[in-house]
């Protein structure tokens, strides 16, 4: 070996775990949006949008629809609602897929129009594990209409095993396409997420695809990515500079980076960095402590986002002792995994 | 099973991967004085004592120890120095360890005293591969001495596997008890990590105890650091709210929270972050897209700081045509292993 051949020390020759062709599906302006009430401009959106197609992005989640009167059209932008006129200024059919979010109880599936006079190619359906019912029922006319369909269940870290059992029995004898395991609070180290995924998959039919939608309040959104990438998932969400509410997302640079696929660039998201930088000043998503305890409490950010609204991350041992001083906490108080007798 | 007793699907219970009586080093004012030159204020050195003695810390890392001459003390902090008035100033004798680390060329051994003429206990030999015997020969001095010896061989991730294999070689035939895993760059993926946490252990004597000290360029220090955990090193670094040059360390409050153990109490920390939030807005440690890319490409920050600090996070997509254009990497031009032949 001479010594032009030398390679470095760094395991990734033998040891990879990328995959290439792991569908990425960014949530940028559906999720980031949670941030500013979805007030985007056209303009930002549609820069936005190509950047995402010339990175090869596979899914862009624009958006939700929402059916009208549950929002106050003064107070939410137009991607709380997506609807074609503002579709079509900003995107255009592409190999890329646009898909919308629909919240279980904010949508009528009456008001879903078919896939074939949407831009929409995509229904993510949002809900809760008891909803599930109502779910499968969204999903299954989101099907009829000639959508593909992907099923959100927030707050898994919250459902006891044998909920996560129904939920996953439900969509096991659904039509539904894709499954995604989402850590909403951020409370999931990697070896719980991994214990998830495994069981997602054991539950669900082969051909059901599990991905992830992961938050970044541990700062563990990136690394549970990577851990989801391991076991094999088949689609795992970003959004670009990990724009969210709270502490944010998997952020999509480090992402498309780190499965280095060819059939990706960077640098139409790097090239939008800048944009989302002047953002992140004026919204402040990002890590802060409060985050940190909400996620470690398994508990909804809210209260965390509205301390940091207020004190920024200041005080938090005051948040500490707000958070923990009722709970009766064990020393291990972290949600247990019942034995499954 | 009555309703009370129902619990939670993360599966902690049965899966933790903690491990409690990991000793937890911080490393705020030495390698988070990178940030500030080492200007921090007695007063604030000394709180920053108190709490972490309070929450149960094993070892900080006050600064580190240079011989006279190296820097112009006009331009540099005392805690570059650690001189032991300074250190009387903030510190006293306690169940917590002081460290003090001492770079390879900055330190001639004839300029450290004996250990029970200092506050300090604990001396960390920063070096590169190459150095390692001029390394040993410091180790073996503090030994001597009276300290506690670790060693952080740094960029590890620039070394051949032979390198790697001829330091490791050396410290196993030297005297030092603590051997660091250092990813200078945050290059490292968790898998990575674990590769090179099981070949220290490999190499190294059974009683020379292996832990890392990780940075959060990819966002992967905290994530490595729960790898690492898993690995079953002994020691592990953390720096409060992350502190460090560029994208900074692990974020000690989440470590103590991950770590659960008795022994810890995250609530000191907590109540120091305040202040820590004010440091940030001033020096702008954390995570930004340029310390991603030297991240990726597994090359020093330097680069990406300086980009920062002209910058902010903007015209990424020029740095990254700046840091790629010369280097004709390949595809994958992550560093390989080399087979171990």
């Amino acid at each position: 070996m001479g010594l032009d051949d030398r390679v470095r020390c760094c395991p990734d020759g033998l040891m990879t775990d990328r995959r290439h062709n792991v569908r990425v599906l960014d949530a940028t302006i559906r999720d980031g949006g949670c941030c500013n009430a979805w007030q985007f401009s056209h303009d930002f959106v549609g820069r936005t949008f190509d950047a995402l197609l010339a990175s090869g992005v596979d899914i862009m989640e624009i958006g939700y629809l929402t059916s009208p009167g549950v929002y106050d059209t003064k107070s939410v932008g137009p991607w709380r609602f997506c609807d074609e006129d503002d579709l079509a200024r900003v995107a255009r059919p592409s190999r890329m897929k646009l898909a919308a979010m629909v919240d279980v109880g904010r949508i009528r599936p009456e008001d879903l129009r078919p896939a074939g006079d949407s831009l929409i190619s995509v229904i993510r359906v949002a809900t809760y594990g008891p909803d599930i019912a109502e779910a499968v029922d969204l999903l299954h006319a989101a099907r009829e209409l000639g959508y593909e369909t992907f099923c959100n269940v927030m707050a898994v870290t919250e459902c006891t095993p044998q909920e996560v059992d129904s939920f996953l029995a439900a969509l096991h004898d659904s039509r539904v396409e894709n499954v995604a395991v989402v850590d909403s609070f951020g409370a999931l180290y990697p070896h719980q997420l991994r214990y998830l995924i495994r069981k997602y998959k054991n539950w669900l039919r082969p051909e059901q695809h599990v991905g992830v939608h992961l938050h970044n309040n541990q700062q563990q959104a990136f690394a549970n990515t990577i851990a989801a990438i391991e076991e094999g998932v088949d689609f795992v969400d970003g959004t670009i500079f990990g724009m969210g509410r709270g502490a944010g997302n998997c952020p999509l640079e480090l992402l498309l980076m780190y499965l280095d696929d060819p059939r990706h660039d960077v640098r139409p998201i790097l090239a939008m960095l800048e944009e989302y930088d002047v953002l992140r000043d004026e919204l402040r998503w990002g890590y802060q402590a409060p985050y940190a305890i909400t996620g470690w409490l398994n508990r909804h950010p809210r209260e965390a986002i509205a301390r940091v609204q207020t004190h920024r991350g200041r005080a938090v041992e005051a948040f500490w002792e707000q958070l923990t001083k009722d709970a009766e906490l064990p020393r291990n108080h972290r949600p247990q995994l019942h034995p499954e007798s």
